[in-house]
């Protein structure tokens, strides 16, 4: 571990940075319990009445101080950084759509009521003053003493390079999400000197993450490695191949790296990529001239199994090893079960997510390296199976977005501006969080408002001149007119709106959103539905549906549960299951295709296809799963994409979607209220003997064991409602088990209770 | 002159950094016409014959590389730098309104057509790629060959601190303002490698500025500086008053500084605020600790006439001098006449002028030291009739705009979002440059919904909360209701847009502004006049006009030409020339009321008036004129502002107003056709004896003499029309005389010739 840091630790039990506001009353009766539990009973109402006094003199909790800044503006900065970051056969590589930046000057405020005089200690990022009252203190002080009494500190920062960020910490003030911040405080003063009211200011309330120490100043971020070795080294002239045994992510160091001349570090995903000098993706050129022996890091990170090192003859070095770079994200959920190739397949999907998720949740860790709203909206849902970790969530969807004025679809894809409002929602459904709707929903609303610009005369959309319409990477898949998959996204979309709308305190935007939604699901069936076909057609091109079926659309419908039952099964047979519609090729599009079979029941199917198709890749030695992979091809027509040999990814985040659907629809745990205030649990088997897991919730986890006769379940919080099909009707004790009917049972799971259910699987 | 710089030189005669783009066949030819002037005709046909060939193997007029940008990212960027410089004793006082920043990811390309191949050097600010013909090459290269025949070049550029920023030079190939430029390159490739046609991304000709050398980085820009010593120093104890002699502006340095203690320097406009330790406005304060004498010079320019110097004991220094910091702008316009008050009234305005001319039109030198739009929009007319700097004006208005999204007024203020529209058309009016309004179109658009969007019910506009509506500073001045002041400058500013619209191209909107225009004036003349009090009250409150009345919408009225004759004649008995309407005290406001004056032809009203104000500063020892004047003040009162002893600014653009209303009103020279095409030239002498100077214009500048019985004129371009007064008919050689009746008579005034007009002024 070197000195990199990135910031603290969050605090994954509640997967929010340690809360900085009062600790009320009651929290801190239970923290003065739990340190109290060596003490008996007795001693309680003593503790109580000190702690009373302490939090009177308010010198006791001292609260955690904390960077903090103008909310979305770091995430903005800390993109750009991150997806700056790109080289492609050393030549810088970066994104082609709109970067923003962060507001160069902040004002930072908040009211304190002291009862004794204070000194704070004050850090800043960037050009600052300080105004106690309103009045400036000379100079840029470091140190303030605030008089006793009620207060008012203003800390105005600039800084064009990076966020302006402030840490100030005294006994009982501190930087913290209460401060409330501003790009334009309208602070003029008249001829007399009188200050305006200030009154058309907008004033939110500060943005931060954990960088709870002085020293952890935003701007310094690193993301924490640890040192791991080659397994596998192999020299061949003056050429050295080090196999790190898997796909892995971080600095090539050399050690005691000497003389002088070129060396070159080819990188490769695959063997045949770092051996290839010619076309390998990426390389490092050094230029060495050093008389004595020094350990060499490279300056970027990157993505290999494999490194091929070629110097010149008068550059030598002793060995090779890597900093491996990592997100301190912290591992909640977890699968495991009878069927060791599923296990081996949720393995690989964990270990790829997890070096997908850096900063942010990004596409592949060689290529592209950047935020791409369609991928990260699948490594949200993976998340809440895996890590439940918000903030990368938040920093993923607030990067995403950017700023006003929107000029182009989110990453310039009109599907991925749709899989951004989708995932607002997802997030709310799965945290209960309405803070983050509440703080951008003046952005949702712009960005809704380009899209309703660019409506055709239906009110449906279309590409437009300078839209990228992707859906998924299909050979020659129709783009044109008007194509049902976009409007289904757009029309859910629609209701992402409506729901944050309301949540933001905006109900006649949300009607009209809800109104817009209505209208247009109803014209994508009367418009795409085909009764012959039983089908969603794909796409409608100068006012003439066409005739050509694709999975698309007709999969979103199902787990967006837009069809009736009859539908469902016909587009199940006529589409899903049906040979002669093109297959996809994607894991990106397996995802949804394997969603909308497991949420009709087909768990058996889906857990052949994912062993099939997951396990096609590990039988080819995949030891992280690929951006495309298409079973028809041989050897290395596997490592090619865009025309290039080596230009597939070999580790993108939507290879990893086992985490997802076996959490979901195995173990079968998902929210029906924001936040798993009531959720269920649905466990299928799918042919498994058995299966056990945790699933992460914002209470804890829901912790299960499930066998053909036996399942077992506890879980932290809300009220879970256990969905069993059963032969026999179910025992249960300490609980009550209700018939649905049709063999269906339901079990209530309250918070804390361990439930072991007997019953005779079907 | 130390190692500052600020780019290189203006080339002066035309008011432009050299243009880059291939000289056309026809300028080659005038060159080298003059070239070869000295050479008789015979031989032309054969130097023709040689540019022709140079031109055709393009390797004879190396074009004059520079460095480029995304237009206005620099301006913003320069003035988010300049606007963070203000301190007040000792502490970082920035601007209250929004800052935005420059595009930090920019694309730019240009494609050539090279005879031969060429080797380019390349100079970047930021991380870089370089791209031929749409492939990447390897690293970040500093030198490029390219091929013989057709190529594109694209230059990719990251740069969070700096504006991405490139120089290129070759034989022929040179970065310049003809390159396209773009924040969102939309450069996707599909999954066969192929590149989208990026028909929906929006390129801009590049921005540049006069940075032409290689090591002339934008970053880096400095203005000059030229060393002064103080006229006169008196040591005190430990305390050193050195005076500067007048007002001036620079970086104060010590002279062999050495010793250990505190050492403060107290910066004054006037001796008293030097002086005064507690009070003064600005300061440094040094911690110094040299065994050895080494010269310091401060970090931040600052605004004075005396620094005060205390140093502890232990510390000493020779001597104090400074280094003045100036703006490398030339002065083209003069003016000189038979009173001597009045040529020392140009003389002052003039430094005032030249001292508030900076990277930007600021307001004051000590205070604010900002860009308000008010304040500029009077440098903007100044300018006109002493630099004719178009870029200081282009820089001023792109600063003072700023980004989409609009989130208030420009500076917050309602009246500067207006000032900012009709500038533009001056600048147009008096330039001809359409370029600006192009490129700015859209920006002034999205300004102007924003003040669209906040209309009241009946179409006009009135301070909503976090609009400072200014007007003037001015005791009991009310803002409250409709404010009839504003709707006149709002209907002036839709006006300006009508005009914009068309040159932009946008007809439909154009006639859009237009009708708006027409509906609000009819509605100011419905709504203001007052037959009574024949003027226009101050405002409507609560649908009640007010029977008060002020002379803002009225003088306006009066320049605007909004008035008839009786309506004018009306105004200046009732409003301007009544000693009951309360007095104005600034000289912002006594610009434009002397400005209502001489357009009506009070030429000697407004000299008296003057010389009484102007003069009544100079008579209290300015050597530069003030923010404020109240004649009816007394002492140390003229300095303090805002509350404060020191608060007022003694240099104030503002201030320099006399340099306008001479070259306007008295030498009477302006356009009536864009860029001077067509111009008049109105000589009024007031009652002046004689007056002389000099006007400049795009086409060079017109040169003036006028005595009460002759006039001189010679212009360097356009067509003018010299119309005068005489009691006889007017006596010029080769050129005709027109008389208009009454006493009018008309000369046309021709390119380069000289004119001398006997005549008998009335």
């Amino acid at each position: 571990m070197d000195k990199r840091y990135f910031g603290n630790q969050l605090d994954h039990t509640t997967q929010q940075p340690l809360r900085r506001t009062l600790v009320p009353m009651g929290n801190l009766m239970n923290q003065v319990k739990i340190q109290s539990s060596k003490f008996k009973s007795k001693y309680l109402k003593c503790i109580s009445l000190f702690a009373f006094l302490l939090l009177t003199f308010d010198f006791v909790l001292a609260q955690q101080a904390t960077w903090i800044w103008y909310p979305g503006d770091y995430e903005i900065w800390l993109s750009n950084k991150m997806q700056n970051r790109r080289t492609e056969r050393g030549s810088f590589f970066p994104p082609f759509w709109k970067l923003d930046s962060h507001y160069p000057l902040m004002d930072f405020h908040k009211v304190f009521d002291v009862k004794s005089p204070e000194t704070i200690e004050l850090f800043v990022e960037g050009k600052y003053n300080v105004k106690l009252d309103g009045k400036p203190l000379e100079g840029t002080p470091t140190k303030v003493t605030i008089p006793a009494g009620k207060h008012k500190i203003n800390i105005k920062v600039f800084n064009q390079q990076y966020v302006p960020a402030i840490y100030l910490k005294g006994k009982s003030i501190v930087s913290d999400s209460s401060w409330l911040v501003t790009y334009e405080d309208k602070e003029w003063i008249d001829e007399t000197g009188k200050v305006s009211d200030q009154s058309g200011t907008t004033w939110l309330k500060a943005g931060y993450w954990n960088f709870d120490k002085p020293t952890a100043r935003p701007s310094q971020v690193q993301l924490p490695v640890r040192a791991q070795r080659a397994v596998k080294t192999t020299k061949k002239g003056n050429a050295l191949l080090a196999d790190f045994g898997k796909e892995t992510f971080g600095f090539i160091k050399l050690h005691g790296l000497k003389g002088k001349g070129n060396l070159t570090i080819y990188y490769g995903e695959s063997q045949e990529e770092a051996l290839s000098t010619t076309h390998g993706e990426t390389l490092d050129r050094l230029q060495v001239n050093r008389p004595s022996k020094r350990d060499s890091v490279m300056e970027l990170s990157k993505a290999f199994r494999y490194v091929n090192i070629i110097a010149d003859p008068a550059v030598t070095y002793d060995s090779v090893s890597m900093l491996y770079e990592y997100a301190p994200v912290t591992v909640r959920g977890d699968f495991r079960c009878s069927d060791d190739l599923i296990n081996k397949i949720y393995d690989v999907s964990k270990y790829t997510f997890e070096l997908n998720t850096r900063e942010f949740f990004i596409d592949g860790i060689k290529r592209d390296r950047w935020i791409w709203s369609g991928d990260a909206y699948q490594s949200y849902l993976m998340n809440y199976y895996l890590y439940f970790d918000n903030p990368t969530v938040e920093r993923t969807l607030v990067a995403l977005r950017g700023k006003d004025p929107v000029t182009s679809h989110i990453n310039t894809i009109m599907d991925y501006t749709f899989y951004w409002f989708i995932g607002i929602y997802d997030y709310y459904l799965y945290t209960g969080d309405t803070k983050f709707i509440q703080q951008y929903y003046p952005r949702m609303q712009s960005l809704m408002e380009y899209v309703l610009s660019r409506r055709n005369k239906n009110g449906m959309v279309e590409g437009l001149s300078g839209d990228w319409v992707f859906i998924d990477w299909a050979e020659g898949l129709s783009k044109k007119g008007e194509v049902s998959f976009e409007q289904l996204l757009f029309a859910r979309s629609l209701e992402a709106m409506a729901i944050s709308a309301n949540i933001a305190g905006d109900a006649t935007n949300g009607a009209k959103y809800q109104q817009l939604a209505t209208d247009l699901k109803s014209k994508i069936f009367s418009t795409y539905w085909n009764e012959g076909k039983q089908a969603l057609v794909h796409s409608r091109i100068d006012g003439v549906p066409t005739d050509h079926v694709t999975r698309y659309a007709n999969m979103f419908a199902i787990f967006f549960n837009w069809l009736n039952d009859a539908q469902k099964q016909g587009v199940k047979q006529n589409v899903l299951l049906n040979k002669d519609v093109p297959k996809i090729t994607t894991p990106y599009m397996r995802f949804y295709e394997l969603e909308a079979l497991a949420a009709m029941g087909e768990q058996a199917y889906v857990l052949k296809e994912m062993k099939d198709y997951w396990g096609g890749m590990l039988n080819l030695g995949a030891t992280s799963f690929w951006e495309e992979y298409n079973p028809s091809k041989q050897g290395v027509e596997h490592l090619a994409m865009y025309g290039r040999p080596f230009g597939k990814s070999l580790c993108h985040a939507w290879g990893a979607s086992p985490i997802y659907l076996l959490g979901k629809y195995y173990l079968g745990v998902k929210p029906t209220a924001p936040g798993y205030e009531t959720y269920v649990i649905e466990p299928s088997l799918g042919g498994l003997q058995w299966m056990e897991g945790k699933v992460p919730t914002p209470h804890g986890q829901v912790t299960m064991y499930v066998s053909t006769n036996n399942i077992k379940v506890k879980s932290d919080g809300g009220i879970g409602t256990l969905r069993l099909k059963s032969a026999s009707m179910p025992v249960v004790e300490g609980a009550q088990v209700r018939s649905k009917g049709d063999g269906v049972y339901e079990v209530t799971i309250e918070k804390g209770k361990e439930y072991s259910i007997n019953y005779k699987s079907i």
